[in-house]
């Protein structure tokens, strides 16, 4: 079961309001380092201000596929190669634009995709967007459930299968909460009939911070547990409603942008 | 101080026992996933077996850079251009041997850099290599120093000031020392003096889990502090000796490849 991979995702509808920030207002200039970009040295409203859906994931080229992918559903202008990663200036994360949707990697783990959220919220907020719908799309581990199925999620959870996100803020622990949006969960298991042979369903999914130790696996190069341990908290992950374990989802929920996973197809991945 | 950058790495001997899982031994086949490499589809000891010192860092870019000047340092055949990606066929991370030094990068965080040393320690006990000292350079926010000036790190300490890593392992917490090689980082604070126009020193270095708010960032999309706590804080930081911050140098230091950092030439960065 381990073994599997499976896709998944998160998303939610991202409101202005998730900045929240109060310095912002007064800064002359708010300078996104890790995507190279800036409120002096680029027009953002020129730039992005049409985005409805940001569509987020973990490689780069996968980040890149995808957006050659949309831009063939959308019947957009031009050739798929003509489509340049906006960040090509920095090899921190990569972003690709196809019409409204806004294609974006961001590395693995937590603190990797916190960086990147917070420089899209701000760039989504300087581009003065509206109604954007934000996804994450990423391979996972399955747990009981055939290679290939896409689990969208319900909620985020941690290594200990609880809802929320622990994050150290001037030395304090400070836990947020990782609450999904039903209803678009449920929107997405509709669309995803349209694919008959991609199975898929709603489920917990598991965020650790660890990819060996931290998700039971056996060929780290450090082990401390028994194959029947590995199992034995593997059992409990399925009774608390988890079907897949990956890296990012609680960060990725925590700030008001949280998630369920689209039916996107196998291909892609 | 918030705002100026310096370099930093860690260092420390590694040895093939750092290896530490009864598993491995029993395993048919050994696949680095991340790397793109196998112990039956690659002959790991032919090709890396000869390698005596590792340098990491979490960007690409900058570990080509840094293979490319060592390929000048250590006066080796061939044109730098041709020095390739020896993991090209994957996006995860970068990898480059000149001679005896392999370059490594391992994106942002302490999850993405656990991910590359699970597997680089793996690669170098089946490559059967012996004596590695193994390095980790990156940028870092200084706290009381020159920006520029080069941090070797004393301990690397969690962002309550405690030398420990803390991971959660099938559900349990585990805490593992982040100790350091004394005397290598004296060795290394010698080397920096044959570069006196680069200032380097020996103290603690911070590792956070969060770029913005957990590095006291007023210029996230996310801010509840006010400038004072933030200064507050840094002051603390401060007064328990820490004089940099990062986010991967606990993980590097738990197992056991602890930290101090090389006095580098300044141009790589």
């Amino acid at each position: 079961m381990r073994a599997c991979l499976i896709k998944m995702a998160n998303k939610d509808i991202l409101q202005v309001q998730y900045v929240k920030n109060p310095h912002l207002e007064s800064m002359e200039e708010d300078i996104l380092y890790h995507f190279n970009l800036g409120t002096k040295t680029h027009n953002l409203p020129a730039m992005f201000g049409d985005i409805k859906f940001v569509c987020v994931g973990g490689s780069a080229n996968r980040m890149r596929a995808f957006a050659q992918f949309m831009h063939q559903e959308l019947g957009q202008p031009g050739h798929v190669d003509d489509i340049r990663d906006i960040c090509e200036e920095t090899d921190r994360y990569s972003m690709f634009k196809v019409g409204p949707v806004l294609s974006v990697s961001h590395g693995m783990g937590a603190p990797s995709i916190s960086i990147m959220l917070h420089e899209l919220i701000k760039l989504l907020y300087h581009s003065r967007c509206r109604d954007v719908i934000l996804f994450r799309i990423g391979t996972s581990g399955g747990i009981g459930l055939a290679p290939g199925t896409v689990v969208i999620t319900d909620k985020a959870v941690d290594s200990f299968f609880r809802p929320q996100f622990e994050q150290v803020v001037l030395g304090k622990v400070i836990v947020r909460s990782t609450e999904l949006d039903e209803g678009l969960s449920k929107e997405l298991l509709q669309c995803s009939t349209e694919l008959p042979d991609i199975p898929t369903v709603i489920a917990n999914t598991m965020c650790t911070h660890d990819f060996y130790e931290g998700q039971g696996r056996l060929d780290g190069a450090l082990c401390s547990f028994s194959t029947e341990e590995k199992l034995e908290y593997l059992r409990k992950a399925h009774e608390a409603g988890v079907r897949n374990i990956e890296m990012e989802s609680t960060v990725f929920a925590r700030t008001g942008i949280n998630g369920t996973s689209p039916a996107i197809k196998k291909q892609l991945y």
